[in-house]
């Protein structure tokens, strides 16, 4: 194997959005595989908030080392194979990190890539968006918020990769509801398409407005994904015994911590305020995957992909996140 | 019925701690008693952190009006009676006001003052304390906080009339309990009277460091009582899947609501943080009444107060909350 493997390396930490440099493209000959290897080349990269974390410190995973290549979820295909576990043409799903290539060695206490079917009429990169992180954490976030037939479900980030899954999940469930965007164009999305009653784009000066007129019967449950303002504002409608799920707080990745201005909310409201990662959940991806892949089968929840070309646009796709350029699943294809 | 009924009046919402005139003493005739009707003369007052919410704006219950005598618990004694369910000498505890005097009428849609029985070797402020709201509002948070045998609670504002009895039913249930409070005295007494393994002076510049060798497996479960820094440095060492019992913020009832600086550790440590008032269980007091009084008579539970003499000083015990001057149950003998 002559050929080199282009790789993202972690070479500063960065402070706010990412700066050139951060990630730095290195070229790495391929090792010769050995007996109990594979290798397989990466189609598509899931480009994901949580990589920002990773970047920054230790959290529910360690950092990323300095010098390291980049953590990141993605699809690839074996290419070739001395693993018995692989076979040429075999197709995977997991972390494959910000590279082209990966080796896959049976050697390591457990795989990091599982091998995934071929749908049909449905793109690979499925694996990476409804039936991958975002679909399972839309799945388990619904069910640490216990949504009852017509509550009302505000979810923020509503037209990303999660926001747009749990929105569907609440109308599969009967629930009103409204989402947060950061855009018209986003906003007409997920009404139009995806069946939302309402949807708020936050960058409008009279957002809060609309979001009260949105919600005339208060809110009973708070689908998380970006903190700071944005919560700030939802808290102050939430219902008594409403039900917060912090899934993600992306308005705080890329500074300090915003916090909360106010926290009186949750005692007043009696608000249960529950923090998850959806990887406390492995043990029952297999169940939710099912239910999910039924569901997208029979059309009920829909899904759009933003795809930026290039390994070496990653550090800019990265960026993309925080500042809402992608609607729906944000991937890089390699 | 000539002599005059003593009242403390709402008169202005108060800034910060309450000032001169907040609260106004007025003279009022008492009514002659008509058919169903009673009075009860007040003995004790309940001075409660809550009262601080009640003067200053709506929130779980109304906000006291302005001009209206101001809302409290009390414990009281029938002096006269044309009240079918009341006799002269019957005692009740419930929301007497602050006042020395007051009537109860069979036409009132519900009665908010229960007859309570005499306990032999007990005062009868321990309805203010132990058995009244206090005591209820321990039993019910340590239930949504589900401790477990070795786990470590961690309870704020640990000697008042709540977090002295938190801490206790927290060694009830077999965890390390550690207390955080606002004086050396206080320390030692939840330590060597009430056996918490623990206590932090927050008032002591190391107490941060002081908290984090207290608590050498992390903390568990919070039961906060206070909120802002100490709910902040709490928090920035709680376990995963820790619990957050929110059941009073007073670090910020007497000023702009503090928030919390930080609020990614709900996140990342899948917290679950509850906020709750104990009236929303008010359908369970007998049995958790039932439960306290057999911990107060096997000395499971051990209780002090604090004695403030006279209606007039009211408002000076109401600030005494908010600057600790307090240990246990505050109590104005009227």
């Amino acid at each position: 194997m002559t050929s080199p493997n282009r790789q993202l390396v972690l070479q500063s930490r960065p402070k706010g959005m990412l700066a050139p440099g951060d990630l730095q493209l290195k070229e790495t000959p391929l090792p010769e595989l050995q007996e109990g290897q594979a290798l397989a080349k990466v189609k598509y990269l899931s480009i994901d908030p949580t990589m920002r974390i990773w970047m920054a410190m230790d959290s529910y995973l360690p950092a990323v080392a300095i010098g390291e290549v980049m953590r990141s979820l993605g699809f690839a295909e074996i290419v070739e194979s001395r693993h018995p576990d692989y076979k040429k043409g075999d197709r995977v799903s997991g972390l494959t990190g910000l590279q082209e290539y990966v080796v896959l060695d049976s050697k390591a206490s457990h795989s990091l890539l599982q091998k995934v079917p071929k749908i049909p009429f449905v793109s690979d990169t499925v694996f990476l968006g409804v039936l991958g992180l975002n679909g399972l954490t839309a799945f388990f976030g619904m069910e640490i918020a216990q949504p009852k037939k017509g509550e009302t479900l505000v979810v923020s980030a509503a037209a990303g990769a999660t926001g747009s899954v749990v929105g569907q999940i609440g109308k599969i469930h009967g629930c009103r509801v409204v989402g947060i965007a950061g855009s018209d164009e986003k906003c007409a999305w997920i009404t139009k398409d995806l069946g939302f009653d309402a949807a708020i784009n936050y960058k409008h000066p009279d957002w809060k407005t609309k979001l009260a007129a949105a919600t005339p019967n208060g809110i009973d449950i708070d689908f998380e994904n970006v903190g700071g303002e944005i919560m700030e504002t939802v808290l102050g409608r939430m219902n008594l015994h409403g039900r917060v799920v912090v899934c993600g707080l992306i308005s705080g990745y890329n500074k300090e911590d915003p916090g909360l201005a106010s926290f009186a909310n949750v005692l007043v409201k009696r608000l249960r305020v529950e923090g998850f990662i959806v990887l406390d959940y492995a043990s029952r991806f297999m169940e939710a995957g099912t239910q999910l892949a039924q569901w997208k089968m029979f059309g009920k929840i829909k899904d759009r992909e933003t795809i930026v070309e290039g390994l070496e646009k990653t550090p800019d796709a990265i960026n993309m996140l925080f500042t809402g350029a992608n609607t729906g699943k944000l991937i890089v294809k390699v």
